[in-house]
């Protein structure tokens, strides 16, 4: 029960989810982030991440993905929630004089790969995939969002596998290096070490099927094992 | 702007700080979480976590110290947002012929040490630490908030500097040791094991002091450097 005192000291909310979508082009070696343009007050016109207020018997999650499948087109993807900031006063809507009621906001961060996935556009809502090193100025407090979701994707990156939600099911190490290097920056690890400290972890499992790619030789298919990988599972532990 | 047709669609919240505070008895290696008795509806006379409203004009975190506060007595602590619940279905009082608002539920998790830490009890509020093997059905979906809190608990201590958040500022290898070992179990990690890891992490001072505890040697008093361990931080990285 509230209390009738309550009700007068109880802040009301509206929950918005707010989605970090980074996207991996190995390709030309870019991470990406995903931002709409606002059509809405308040800070219309400006970039933002892609978000949603939470529906009617609609969980925080359901709504993540809602957010996300209105955006883009993805097969693989992975999806966890990464942080809720809770204000107040994060929204100008928040303002006294205004509605009265708080905006929380519940951040998801995803990650796909970018040759996998395609920008739903319309002539309204505008969509594009910024380089992280130029994102603008973003809406409300979505660029504090953001760092936290890149912190938390190259912390991620280093100790679970989340690359292997993302990348095809077999895949080369050369594959998964270029992924790890896309992320991480090219320092991060020397391609010998890296190769020989994840294959002395024994969760990946040659699949015996060779590839040429371009002039080098053929390389070995690969392939995750989540069965070998299981007994690592929340122990620490370091890819990279 | 909020439109007629969102005001029909869009969930309206209030949102809760649950927390789970464990406390650390290196003395009697338990490890310990605080539970409190309601007094309200629903689930009145159950066990739960301690909980609270978020009120007009209260950050999330503020509202987790609040109850925390009213609860225990500390000097030390470690406090993080957790994970965010939000259902939808997760409190009875949701149900549309009741308020017809959700409840969603912040959760963060605290790190104290027991001999550190008085309980603020009264005749009205029943508080109790309670060991991690015996907590009864609690209210809510709290055994999940829980469950959610031990595994951070546990995986936080094996890659981040928590621990000396909480331990004195002078402490020995052997003080840090219990301190884990306590959380952890008592498989963990050999002594021997521990103490050279760490040493060679270079973040424990050794302030040259040492210390006479029971019938053993003389042992040595650390201090953390939080500047040496400065480098480290948000790297990949294992403690045990």
């Amino acid at each position: 029960m509230i209390s009738e005192e309550n009700k007068l000291v109880l802040a009301d909310f509206k929950v918005g989810v707010d989605n970090v979508i980074f996207s991996v082009d190995t390709q030309q070696n870019r991470l990406l982030v995903l931002l709409i343009k606002r059509t809405d007050h308040p800070f219309v016109n400006q970039w933002g991440l892609p978000g949603t207020l939470v529906r009617k018997g609609e969980s925080l999650e359901k709504a993540a993905h809602r957010i996300l499948a209105e955006k883009i087109r993805v097969d693989n993807l992975y999806l966890e929630q990464l942080y809720t900031f809770g204000g107040p006063n994060r929204d100008p809507r928040e303002s006294p004089d205004s509605y009265g009621v708080r905006y929380l906001s519940v951040s998801y961060f995803a990650l796909v790969r970018f040759e996998d996935t395609q920008l739903i556009s319309d002539n309204l809502h505008k969509t594009s995939w910024y380089m992280i090193e130029r994102i603008p100025q973003l809406a409300f407090d979505h660029n504090e969002i953001f760092s936290y979701g890149y912190q938390r994707l190259r912390s991620k990156l280093e100790y679970s596998p989340i690359a292997f939600n993302v990348l095809p099911e077999l895949f080369t190490l050369n594959d998964l290096y270029q992924f790890y290097m896309t992320i991480l920056g090219e320092n991060f690890a020397d391609y010998s070490n890296f190769r020989s400290r994840l294959l002395k972890l024994g969760f990946l499992l040659d699949t015996g099927v060779k590839v040429s790619r371009g002039a080098g030789r053929p390389a070995s298919l690969y392939r995750f094992d989540a069965e070998a990988f299981a007994p690592l599972k929340d122990k620490p532990f370091v890819f990279v």
